[in-house]
């Protein structure tokens, strides 16, 4: 397999210090493998931590309105408590951090201890626990749903919220009631392949898609042929319609693309994701389209979908400025 | 081949509405398949125009600070003089358009008609040409030099020019002072493969990579095997930096990939171009790394590097607010 890379053992920290290069707001910690913003601001401290693989989640996402650090994994792999504790750390300014975790077994037991550190440092920490994909009930990785690409649009709404300078519980209510109106449904066309791996680890027939699998190549609920957009958008977000009660409501989009998939097929399927939508009488006030959350370089897609409401859509406006993620507010 | 579409002839049309949802500032135009900012600007019209699949080019960016309308052709496949004159149309606010091309026969052959045809309305047109491709001195699409991914860039530095107030005749200087400056090196992994055909219409072998490849896979440099993410840069840039001086000089460096390649790759590439540019004493003052001009789902890269000076870092740091490139300024 062909990949742009030096030693398969070094491309996260390599990855890192290639990011903190495009962007000089931010500062890369490689033995620790984290970034985060290099001033410091007054407000409640926003974290992330999770395997690589998915960029620009999660590392591309710290920066002015969103996140204050991030801690990588290894590609797919959870952070060991003792980098999260150095994201807590670079994250924290006196008023206690949050950290949005996706709910992956192997993060929440190294947060848990995690936390244990950084409270005998006398860091506030509490955390909130994206599970937004409706394709299984319990998974490889986790029990209970996986959390996948609608974490971006919390990291947004939480980064938000903290630079309008609320507090930790009030930060956390906000993510929380975000998280809860939040559901993601994804589809495959391709495995991908690990740096350092010749092949990727199970394959896909040239016609066969995977309703459902998870960012890491993770059982969804059904291989079956190819499907034209229209029916790809009817069946992911039929899903997610029969989870959570939309209806009559203000929504915000999220089409993710994996990694392998054009800009230009995501656009079409936005398209047609938002016929569907406009037929069952929701309104759809925020779109948006790109590769958000990737599973390296895998073909598929995903769709999230936010109910909105008032305070949700000025937090989803509300000026950012990352690498992955920009709003003017 | 997999592809999230529904017919392939419509598939430009409907990206193009899917990009319009996206971003309400934007206004779509499906029967000429262009794209231009719902609100004129009073200031010289920037347009351009090229064959889709190249994506977030160009129509990603389309909006403030950058271009006033984009033109898509078929994929891989110039748009006719008619679209032309619609983005023109669309473009002019009284004061002269500017056209920016890539250096494609096609391409320059219908704007010379087109341009016709928008002074027969009155409408004032002139035109830059880039052609930054440093691979080879003539290719199967164009006579000279190709344009590449530095064609983002020079969108950019126009754009920020235009807004603020310049003429067409100082504009079109600008434009043309970084086309004469910027230079990009690129090279292939995969083939890409094009909506409605079965497979590509060429291959690599699994551990064949091809130097100087086009965004159309048309032939480049050479094919050879499989490089370090260190010896790429040394390779790309080798190329660049044997073509023109950048001796001491200050630059901006686009890590540009074509749409197969993980963000994580192109991070670590961009941190090995950092330090070869560095060992030949090039400041490297601004770095854009991302998926900016794509071939699909080709997996690749480009290396881009603009010999800065004041005027060029002032226009590249200016505000702009488009779907593809985002600067706060």
């Amino acid at each position: 397999m062909k990949k742009i890379m030096n030693e398969a053992g070094n491309i996260v920290e390599e990855m890192l210090k290639g990011l903190e290069l495009s962007d000089p707001s931010l500062v890369c910690f490689p033995e620790k493998r984290v970034i985060a913003r290099r001033e410091k601001a007054s407000k409640v401290g926003l974290c992330t931590a999770g395997g690589s693989g998915h960029e620009p989640a999660h590392a591309g996402y710290v920066g002015m309105g969103m996140l204050d650090a991030a801690v990588a994994g290894n590609i797919f792999a959870s952070p060991s408590p003792d980098q999260m504790l150095k994201g807590i750390e670079e994250a924290n300014a006196g008023k206690g951090v949050l950290m949005i975790l996706k709910n992956y077994t192997g993060d929440l037991m190294n947060f848990s201890m995690a936390k244990e550190l950084a409270e005998m440092e006398g860091i506030t920490v509490d955390c909130v626990v994206v599970k937004d994909d409706v394709a299984v009930p319990d998974s490889t990785y986790s029990a209970g749903r996986r959390g996948i690409a609608g974490t971006v649009l919390i990291h947004k709404i939480a980064g938000a919220r903290a630079a309008k300078g609320a507090s930790l519980k009030e930060v956390k209510e906000t993510a929380q009631k975000a998280i809860d109106r939040i559901r993601t449904m994804g589809m495959s066309m391709t495995a991908c392949t690990l740096p350092g791996l010749e092949k990727p680890g199970f394959t896909l027939g040239e016609e066969e898609i995977e309703i459902g699998m998870g960012i890491h190549g993770e059982p969804g609920i059904e291989k079956t042929g190819m499907k034209t957009s229209k029916e790809l958008a009817e069946i992911l977000l039929g899903k997610i319609l029969a989870d959570y009660d939309y209806n009559g409501s203000e929504a915000a989009m999220l089409v993710n693309g994996l990694g392998g998939t054009p800009l230009m097929e995501l656009y079409v399927l936005a398209g047609d994701a938002a016929k569907v939508l406009k037929e069952k009488g929701i309104t759809l006030s925020r779109v948006y389209v790109g590769n958000y959350m990737t599973s390296l370089d895998m073909a598929g897609c995903s769709i999230s979908l936010l109910k909105l409401d008032e305070e949700l859509k000025e937090l989803l406006d509300a000026p950012a400025n990352t690498p992955g993620f920009k709003t003017f507010g």
